[in-house]
């Protein structure tokens, strides 16, 4: 390991992964922390709850279809949503930098208000700190927030089995290369905006084809690919992606090969993975297809049994390659 | 308004209040969020939950009695504590600058560790992000935390009366000046201790009395004068304290006089004021004093008529002076 912190510690991939597992896990040891999921699920009397915490530290502030606002409570919303759980409070933890526009500040407690709206959500609790000129980039936010788990929605990895579909609720990859348009030194600003949404509404409307759904995942850092990774890692089937299906923007694949960047590595921040009974698969499309932030859902692979803990693409020339883990960070402060 | 954030805005006075009054209130506008206390409180069926959330941008990160470890911990487990909640579940949510020594990582979730198995809480949901160097100061932490209020305790500003005795849970002013004494800048090194400490346990050991306290908060930014004008704006009645009864480390004295600060407005990380019924105090007080966190706690004042909405401070020569709520911030980043 290294002996200081890279930005790739950062980015969801192989040192993050050896941070938790070499720092945090030894640390804190118990069977909420154990899976890693995105949320930790705990029991009050009856109620299954699910509670989870994400930092924000997005750069540039503002970008094409959203801003930091927006992005922590669709974030922290999300990682809820994708445990099955209701998202109903949320805090909201300010890190100010001394200096910073009040009117900017205004700006993004207001697109937290409108997304909490969206999504339902309650900011019940929070907390300001400001720090010296210098001392961090702007502003920071961190939102935790609590979803209750209603009945009839039972998801686990131990469900998983061959043969089950993998899909996704729309295109890949939006939210990096909307960022990356934003970001001045890039020089091009091309039309794609991010995909930033709280996405529990979509969940929801799920609700009859709860027994068909096995897993939910967002794929934030690390994107589709590398999120797959985390899952697939130590279990007993392998993912099997299709390259052709796997839905796209024309203008994300244009600015993603400019940049030298796999769009399935990129991270979305309104985008579900699920894992479906086959049986199931077609009437859930469906029903995601009647959702504004389903309309491009798509079958893009399935859970198959060789080779273990691996995902692998199958391209439209008919050649297979292993989507690795990727290790350094292409992406600082994407999120 | 000020058009920037400035360090005052985030030093608990005059300025923070006016953030929330003008910009988070109009916009995060719920019941749960109204009551300003130190934790939102809601319900799951039957079961009183708190839900609380802090950021800690301490410097310097190590410090005698304490480090961010333990302070993130303690100061989050404390907002639970003083709503009456015990403290369960913890978030852990770090921003990380680049560079930063992963042997200090360590030493701080050590420390972390040490606390929440001290407060028996467990760290349940975590998230690391990492921003490049320059764009933070070594290390942020933000802890959320859920707790149960068990019943029996009933806590609210509605249940205080004329004549309810004021209690101190210790020394005051410590923490704020262990932090300055480690500051290089002032160049000297007492040897003033942080009361940084988790302190559930001793809201515990107060069982038996609970029905004989009315309300509890912690006096961390502010200090003791600036909690109590918080807790007094607006109310009907207002708050007299005893200059000769307040406890104090001689060292405390000797270093607030030389750096011209008042033991009254510097933060504790480690104490808690009681609003208690005048015919429990001296059993409060004792049981209290049999706790090691409580040791030296004092009945400090009480609540008296007029003026409305003060808090005013009988000095050991007789005279009457107003503890304002302060302005200027004296004293930035030191939780």
């Amino acid at each position: 390991m290294q002996e200081v912190i890279s930005l790739a510690h950062g980015n969801g991939g192989k040192l993050t992964q050896e941070l938790i597992r070499d720092i945090f896990l030894p640390r804190f040891n118990n069977p909420f922390l154990a899976p890693l999921a995105d949320s930790a699920i705990f029991k009050i009397d009856r109620k299954k709850l699910a509670f989870t915490t994400d930092s924000y530290v997005i750069k540039p502030l503002f970008f094409s279809g959203g801003d930091i606002g927006k992005l922590a409570i669709s974030g922290t919303v999300n990682d809820l949503a994708v445990m099955g759980a209701k998202p109903i409070f949320i805090s909201c933890g300010l890190i100010i930098e001394e200096g910073f526009p009040l009117s900017t500040l205004k700006k993004i407690i207001f697109s937290m208000e409108k997304t909490a709206r969206k999504a339902k959500v309650c900011v019940i609790t929070g907390d300001t700190k400001v720090v010296e000129k210098g001392s961090a980039d702007g502003i920071f936010i961190n939102t935790s927030g609590i979803g209750i788990i209603p009945p009839g929605i039972n998801l686990g990895l131990e469900y998983v089995k061959i043969g089950d579909c993998i899909v996704i609720s729309g295109t890949v990859g939006d939210h990096s290369v909307a960022i990356l348009s934003e970001r001045e030194e890039l020089g091009f600003k091309e039309s794609v905006r991010s995909d930033c949404n709280p996405l529990y509404s979509l969940v929801e409307k799920l609700k009859p084809y709860w027994e068909g759904i096995k897993f939910m995942r967002d794929p934030t850092r690390g994107g589709l690919a590398g999120v797959l990774n985390e899952v697939v890692r130590g279990q007993k089937f392998s993912i099997e992606l299709w390259e052709e299906s796997i839905p796209l923007r024309e203008e994300t694949v244009a600015i993603s090969e400019l940049l030298g960047m796999d769009p399935l590595y990129l991270a979305n921040e309104g985008k579900i993975i699920f894992f479906i009974k086959p049986e199931r698969a077609e009437h859930i499309l469906q029903v995601l297809h009647s959702h504004p932030l389903g309309k491009k859902a798509s079958i893009i692979g399935r859970v198959v049994s060789q080779p273990l803990g691996k995902v692998y693409l199958k391209t439209s020339v008919g050649t297979k390659r292993v989507l690795d883990m990727f290790i350094e960070d292409q992406l600082p402060r994407i999120c």
